[in-house]
């Protein structure tokens, strides 16, 4: 069963927005056995999208159309979709109702734009939209099923969750092809694909794909089956055989990210994290925060961007500083230390880096990065050369670092 | 002129990538006067490269295709495009230097799979790589023009940069669309509509015409005129008007971030700034230090997760948050007094709130946030009622908290 997916939006196609609706729907979608056939974004209007809507129908059983149903005035999928399935706007009663009560539980004023937002085409279930003032549409046409949503990220995916998927899973009556994820990180796809290259031939033997999925510090391996989800046991074993093959690389499976995979050792071992940052400023910790329940384990940090505040507050010797320089293994120890000592953490992760674009040298270039990690026994440290941009420096600097420490509580 | 962004990509597709690429892709060839007609991502596979392809050649003069360049066995995007203009894959002498090259410098070995990135279709010109292994390709028929690069962000940036973008602005001598875009942040897209109704209808009336682009927290406008850069001095006058009338909302142009306009008036001021962070975890200071040069007055910070340390390092009095809670005025005003006297900053952020999804009560629910601001003459605080999401709940905050600073120093 095929699924189009259109979203629409002179800011996507100028790159103002970067499109995570379509990546959204599209993992959701195939989840659920669903087989993504193309993805297209067009311009906000009327002649594109009766271009791109005709042809995905050629093409897809669903069409999900996100976009264009905003109160503003640059909007027009609504009357283009009247037009398309030959229909005409009324204005619903309910829809006006729940628009009212959205209104006065934010105790903000009505206005008249989103009066408009009730009138809808006849011919569609109206799909409620809880959230916002946009609702969401189904039309149906020879079997096939075409949904309209606004473009507001959390709107749609509430109406993806509570209506859209339900729907078009039971509609559809749809089972399908079957994929898993395993994570690993600092190994490169080349060098990787080397390594497992004996392993990949025989998958391959067994009626599986496999794609290599590489991002800023990590490769992602996804096997696939056309057989659906009766190959589950089998990716699995495959899987389990590369787990305990490259331990070092390999730290978790489908999208969990190396700080959720920290995370869960941290809490089963009831140890608790500090962090001490420098050029990554705050990015670390964040990285854990992010995830509900960090409070489990993570106490706090220090963000010790100045050399003074790395004085002050980690307690480093400012004669270590003078004499090595802030990017250095005395200094990132002293920092490691400081906070662990500090915070009263298990342990405690420190990082000190050239992030770029200046302030490289030709002995520390931009890039360079020491990592120390504090355990209850002893501090280590390593020192990484990474790259020349900085938001990537800074990334994949938290990445390392994590994964310092899961190696060491895997040990 | 039109051009099509056509990216290859299961893994797009299902989303376990975010299609980063092709926004950044538009965004470019955009600001260099290119209309970019449609976005489409598909998957691997010959035939669905071939007829997207094939499409996008009636609609667009240029076709930038990204993706299924690497050196794993997934990629097939060279031996169809050998398909698709009759040509054929020969080994380029110079080009497996470069390869040989790049891992010499890296200290790495080379691998066979390697090798294979130096063989190219004959007629094509390649378009070097000097950051990845998979080169770049030129393709001419009739006049228009199609360019194959690798997926991986960075190596495609590089290219576009140095080699895509300069020789298409020579060979379609083209000049187009004019986009300027302002920032606002802290009113929704419907009330910005309401205030801004009689400036909308004068700006249609001079033939410009205005997108509202919502995402978290911020309201961008897009004024475009189709008259090409000639209008520069009308989108500039208008967006002064507006920069006049709505001083807390309007922040800044062009996708400069709230972070980046913070810093510049800092920056003027030779004022410096710290963090105290409880439940966004160090993304306030991160937001600051991800750009380039924030040490000119970012100081550093103190993550004060736990209540402990915020009593520790913050120095808040362990009685005000017996009697207040973490998430109160009394204690989110010690925590950024505190934080301003320990690191010695002429201001001082503090955030404590309940990003969720667990953890609110009837008077304080998931997304109640106090944020506090420490002066060289006062400390004001105020609370925020955010969402239910935490991911956003974290984000707006920080956005909220950048906000009441650059409205303090606008006074």
């Amino acid at each position: 069963m095929n699924v189009d997916i259109i979203t629409i939006g002179d800011e996507l196609l100028i790159g103002q927005t970067v499109n995570t609706n379509a990546a959204w729907i599209g993992q959701q979608l195939s989840l659920n056995g669903m087989n993504i056939a193309r993805s297209t974004t067009i311009s906000d209007s009327k002649e594109e999208i009766l271009a791109a809507i005709t042809e995905a129908f050629e093409r897809s059983q669903l069409i999900i159309v996100t976009g264009g149903l905003g109160p503003t005035k640059d909007d027009i999928t609504k009357e283009t979709l009247c037009d398309f399935f030959d229909s005409e706007l009324e204005l619903k009663q309910d829809v006006l109702k729940r628009i009212e009560s959205y209104f006065a539980a934010k105790g903000r004023d009505m206005l008249p734009a989103n009066i408009k937002q009730a009138e809808l085409p006849k011919d569609c279930i109206v799909l409620d939209n809880h959230l916002g003032t946009a609702s969401g549409m189904w039309f149906k046409r020879n079997g096939k099923v075409l949904v309209s949503m606004p473009g507001v990220p959390y709107e749609m995916k509430a109406l993806m969750e509570n209506e859209v998927i339900p729907r078009a899973v039971d509609y559809f009556g749809v089972k399908g092809m079957y994929h898993q994820t395993l994570m690993t990180t600092g190994i490169g796809e080349s060098a990787l694909a080397a390594k497992i290259a004996s392993w990949e031939d025989r998958i391959y033997k067994d009626g599986l794909s496999l794609a290599y999925l590489p991002s800023p510090g990590i490769v992602k391996l996804r096997l696939t089956s056309k057989r659906g989800a009766q190959d589950k046991q089998l990716i699995d074993d495959y899987f389990e055989e590369l787990e305990k093959e490259l331990p070092h690389y390999v730290y978790g499976k489908n999208g969990v990210t190396i700080y959720e995979a920290v995370s869960s050792i941290l809490r089963k071992n009831n140890a608790t994290l500090s962090t001490v940052e420098s050029c990554t400023g705050g990015l670390l910790a964040h990285s854990f925060v992010q995830f509900q329940g960090a409070s489990d384990f993570f106490q706090g940090g220090l963000l010790t961007y100045s050399n003074a505040l790395k004085i002050a507050l980690a307690s480093v010797a400012p004669l270590t500083l003078e004499n090595h320089g802030a990017v250095s293994e005395p200094v990132v120890k002293a920092m490691a230390l400081g906070g662990q000592k500090k915070l009263q953490t298990t342990f405690c992760i420190a990082i000190s880096g050239i992030a770029g674009p200046d302030g490289g040298t030709a002995d520390k270039p931009v890039g360079t990065v020491w990592i120390a990690l504090a355990t209850p026994k002893e501090v280590i440290a390593e020192r990484f050369q990474i790259g020349n941009n900085r938001t990537r420096n800074i990334e994949i600097a938290c990445l390392l670092a994590a994964n310092m420490l899961r190696k060491y509580l895997n040990k």
